[in-house]
């Protein structure tokens, strides 16, 4: 087999690449490990950023996403019992959307069928060879058979856990990393949301977040320990913290229950020879700033302008300088993931200054419309650097 | 002896006072245990508030300070070898005076001996008593005799090794504090200021400030250790490590040399009886933010008002409040000192994500002018609560 672009992973980074690049007609070939169910089940980030509409729109992906996606001009910063609203299109002129990431794969994975270009799912035993080479391989298995995949570049989109990071030689990585000393009970829940917008909440007892799924599922979290035991967490404790931190929550029968870890990671650069990687593959940040899923957007925006001037002709000059426009915007979102974290949640039990600077922080940033534009700037999305 | 007003200290907070007090007609006395010279001559603070200089020009204060004080209306951000303006009075229609705060002393003591009101200087044994009733005392020696001084409200203005807080009792008081692994190495030179205005500069090697005391004589920084052994650096060493993180500056002959520890400290509550904390003495901020000067003005502003308000026959109502008022601010000035502090200072030899937040904050920072503007209104200072 041979294709132009070997994409690995069939996530929303894998998938809008390859969509990009049909609709600049450069063939590519799409293989995932796991199952079109699972990817197409899989629950994840759900809110969407001004500029990852656009680019999904602009690709034409995003019909169902305008019938169905929620619209959000403005969000909630809850603390000292008040929450405070952030009118986040009146500041900035733009909004967010909810809409959950498994859907948006849903809607990619059919337009990637309705190109006829090939996406194999359930595909082992993946290995990339040669890629420091202009002919990168992909060995993999498929229906029980041995396949190998010649290609001109692999975009490794597979992932924290894939195996594009890991074939990158060691010693030309550099990883940098957080771990934060908390995590996220995550709920999902037949209730009504009690906002229309999101609410984030910094109480003495920790940090919560309110938001939705839909107008009759809410998505609810909970700040607790990293190696937090589920079991010990009955539906009616689990209740009372929300009540407690949100000023109150509609209840109702809770279908799903799950941990979501904190981290923050970067690996540098994102590129060794003909391989590029996007994505969580290359970057993690914690789930508050709500920024994972439009980073891959935005990673992949440049790397697909990138391929397409290189197969129009023009040389590989953004190419060679797409892990550098990448991580300038990756390092500003991780900054802000982290800032939005630090700000909301509780780190420790005896240091008070830290709580006091939390509540003074966020008492500012209600007050002023310079330091609630410049939240509202990055919740929507800076601006794209190509 | 009796009087209105007991004022502790004779510093800027208590030398405020007793001229914003004597302005309203009501009394005041105020003991220094230092003398006259030291204070005038004491090094410290150097940078004023819009607020600030607008308050001191109101009471009559800013005669000099107009003539010799040098209005910056913006101060520059180093990182990555590259300088970048902030402009302040542009993004916020204020601007910051340099004007060392031995300079405002020197003004306020001659300002307090005009009016004929009583300062002493070189009072020892100060102690409070009563302090929760309706008849505070002062008891101190000056000139060898035991004198006797009572009052209707003490105004603990003596700094934060001050006597006053030390007098409330100590299950009233909530104590803050947050002590940094670092120091600032400072020195005065016989030197052409390298930029009109101020520079802060991150540095791999730690933070550096430029700034100035006048035409010809340059105030520099250098992070150091906190327990710095200033013998081990010699001119020479100070010098390259000031090229090294400034980029550069003119050299002269040092006449200055010392080390400012860093710490982060509040008191909780400012008011015990009759009893009321102002400036150091209640509070204390990294030098980062240049704060500490302004802090003192803008508690004395309320405890002024508060005092007339009573004098006045308008009650207790705005005393009662004072301790909740200035709190509001000084915890927004103490965000704002650490998130300076924490953006241009090196924490940890090893800790490579921080470093790379810490230029993505400020590579965000001045490319967003809803970023920089909120800097600036916080340099240039915040409006007043009252």
């Amino acid at each position: 087999m041979r294709t132009q672009v070997g994409i690995l992973g069939a996530g929303p980074a894998g998938l809008l690449l390859a969509h990009l690049l049909h609709r600049a007609g450069i063939d590519s070939v799409i293989i995932e490990a796991k199952s079109r169910p699972y990817i197409e089940g899989r629950i994840r980030a759900g809110l969407l950023e001004q500029g990852s509409v656009d680019t999904l729109t602009e690709a034409g992906l995003a019909d169902r996403l305008h019938r169905e996606g929620l619209a959000h001009d403005g969000m909630e910063l809850r603390f000292n019992d008040a929450s405070h609203r952030i009118d986040l299109h009146g500041l900035t002129g733009k909004r967010v959307t909810i809409y959950g990431q498994q859907e948006a794969v849903k809607d990619m994975v059919a337009a990637r069928f309705a190109t006829g270009r090939p996406l194999h799912f359930e595909v082992e035993d993946a290995a990339l060879h040669d890629i420091a080479t202009d002919q990168p391989r992909i060995t993999f298995t498929l229906d029980g058979e041995m396949r190998e995949l010649r290609c001109d570049v692999v975009a490794g989109c597979d992932g924290f856990h894939g195996i594009s990071r890991a074939a990158m030689p060691p010693e030309v990585l550099r990883i940098y990393e957080r771990v934060y000393p908390f995590a996220w009970l995550g709920i999902l829940a037949e209730a009504r949301p009690i906002s229309h917008e999101l609410i984030y909440a910094r109480h003495a007892d920790g940090f919560a977040l309110a938001t939705m799924r839909s107008n009759t599922v809410s998505r609810l979290y909970l700040q607790c320990a990293p190696d937090e035991d589920l079991s010990q967490w009955s539906d009616a404790r689990i209740w009372e913290g929300l009540h407690q931190r949100l000023g109150g929550v509609n209840e109702g029968p809770i279908f799903q229950k799950g941990v979501t870890a904190m981290r923050s990671f970067v690996a540098e650069p994102m590129r060794h020879g003909r391989l590029f990687l996007a994505g969580d593959a290359a970057h993690i940040v914690p789930p508050t700033g709500a920024k994972g899923m439009n980073l891959a957007v935005a990673d992949v925006r440049v790397l697909a302008q990138g391929l397409t001037a290189f197969y129009r002709g023009q040389g590989m000059g953004l190419l060679d300088r797409y892990s550098e426009i990448c991580l300038k915007r990756i390092w500003k979102v991780q900054r802000f993931s982290w800032w939005m974290t630090a700000m909301l949640h509780k780190f420790s039990d005896n240091d008070p200054f830290e709580h006091r600077v939390q509540v003074a922080e966020l008492d500012y940033l209600v007050n002023s419309e310079a330091a609630r534009t410049g939240l509202a700037e990055q919740y929507v999305g800076l601006p794209y650097d190509v």
